[in-house]
């Protein structure tokens, strides 16, 4: 999976919520683009640009919600990089069949976005514009990525966000527990080769033996439960 | 009525909708203000913004529908004037009850923005955070003002686009046709006096007096309606 991020914040080092996601970075396959500080004087390399997206699977808007929807530089790009050429010329939209997705992040919290909520309205619904974007060009829009109210999370709540965003970026779109279980798979053997001591890398290696034999009792139930239910 | 138009296009002169409905703009009560020249080096000068929209009792935002959403320098003005001490003050929103409307040029047909449609989404849906903001600083949302395909229009199509694009900035939010008879003689009457020659402002008068008779023949008729019906 090679994936993009997008991220459009005009003040990206005040962040917590961003500093945060940008430290838990999935250590492969993921490309952070703060676009402020790409482009401080506004002027974007629209080559370039196509050029990136061109090579990704799955390409991340993310920011936080000002007046419900992107900060401007993000609304530049789309309306630069994104041109009638790349999306409509005679090779048919350069970005066809990629995925899109929003990694939102919002001082108010989530249950607050719907009817008789303060805003009135779902997160689904304001961002309704990135959603006709994506249709337009021919991705395929993920579920968003919320996070409200990052600072008042428990350290617990933190980390199992920490997975959860790495998972949006890296892990092919799929709810299931098999799915899960080999991108954890994934993420601990790509750990295990990176200059642990011996010790930390038979862990990994206990680890994942754990989870084979965890699904292989997995699988071995469900053959019991469909025999028994007559299938 | 006194009325701001915040006109956000990043190439106002080769726009032949713009041009047209500058042109069309009425003598009196409105402000046209286009941000990319007010501010070509995207530097917006907050005070000044602010003081402006205090003096306003409706406030249009004018643009083309580029990706869904407006321009990014009318994001820019939204994310900097639309401070917490303008709106969440200790004086509360200083725009509470104020009128805000969308002025929305698109070169789709209205048709295609419904479910099934070329777009997938009403025009409604996609100017949601335009809403979500009205409603957040306590504006009165009006109905959007949709222009499409300007340049495929009639003439006469053009004409009571212009009519209808008066009245959008400058009459008062009531269907009714009482109140849409006192804004013609409010135009008329303010025509008159900006010097026409003697027989053009007799027209004018017996256009005024011709109104008013057909007004008090339609109470008649009105009046006469409610008896029969024993009210």
């Amino acid at each position: 999976m090679k994936t993009i991020v997008l991220v459009s914040h005009p003040q990206l080092e005040e962040s917590r919520t961003q500093r945060f996601l940008w430290e838990s970075l999935p250590a492969q396959g993921v490309e952070w683009r703060h676009l402020e500080k790409h482009y401080p004087d506004g002027k974007i390399d629209v080559e370039q640009e196509q050029q990136l997206l061109k090579e990704q699977e799955r390409i991340i808007f993310q920011f936080p919600l000002y007046w419900y929807s992107s900060p401007p530089l993000l609304k530049a790009w789309q309306d630069e990089v994104l041109t009638d050429e790349f999306i409509f010329g005679a090779k048919g939209s350069q970005l066809e069949g990629k995925e899109f997705g929003l990694v939102v992040s919002t001082a108010i919290p989530e249950r607050e976005y719907q009817a008789g909520g303060r805003e009135s309205f779902t997160t689904s619904e304001l961002l309704r514009p990135f959603q006709a974007m994506a249709q337009k060009v021919g991705m395929v829009y993920l579920p968003s990525f919320l996070i409200s109210q990052f600072d008042y999370q428990t350290e617990n709540e933190q980390k199992a966000l920490l997975i959860r965003y790495q998972q949006y970026l890296t892990k092919a779109y799929d709810p299931s527990l098999v799915s899960a279980e080999a991108w954890f798979r994934e993420q601990l053997e790509s750990w295990g080769k990176q200059g642990l001591t011996d010790q930390e890398g038979q862990l990994v290696d206990i680890l994942i033996q754990q989870m084979e034999e965890n699904r292989e009792r997995l699988d071995d139930l469900n053959w019991t439960l469909r025999e028994m239910k007559g299938y």
